[in-house]
């Protein structure tokens, strides 16, 4: 068993209009400090294979299903093997 | 300058319809492997602060404002300081 934690966010070139809200949310609570916020979803992903083959699992899932290329892009890490 | 990643899941107890639904999918495209998928949010949230000061900001944005802590629960981790 493979856990892996895939990370998909938007790329750099496109706006984040929901983490700039919750940036302003935050300066609102005086958190001033914070001068930043992305947000992105994540998956946690368990797979009864070996690790060898979990990149390649990996990008079929995130290419066929997971992730939007034309705005997101992903990441991920394989979290511990069972 | 510091940068955390905050991580929103649902509680253990609570179903994950979103997580089971992709897991289904995940099937049809033939990846049988995968047994288990659970979906969450994060937040990249970057501070103008020191490190000390972090999880003390963290607890309260997170309190008052990311966390809906009836179903969902969070943790955190220092990605750098820069």
């Amino acid at each position: 068993m493979v856990n892996v934690r895939i990370f998909v966010t938007y790329k750099q070139s496109v706006f984040d209009p929901q983490g700039e809200t919750i940036k302003d949310a935050i300066h609102s609570l005086g958190h001033d400090e914070v001068t930043a916020v992305k947000v992105g979803k994540f998956f946690d992903v368990t797979l009864d294979t070996n690790e060898d083959e979990v990149a390649t699992a990996v990008k079929e899932i995130d290419d066929q299903l997971l992730v939007n290329f034309n705005m997101e892009t992903y990441t991920y890490q394989v979290m511990e093997e069972a």
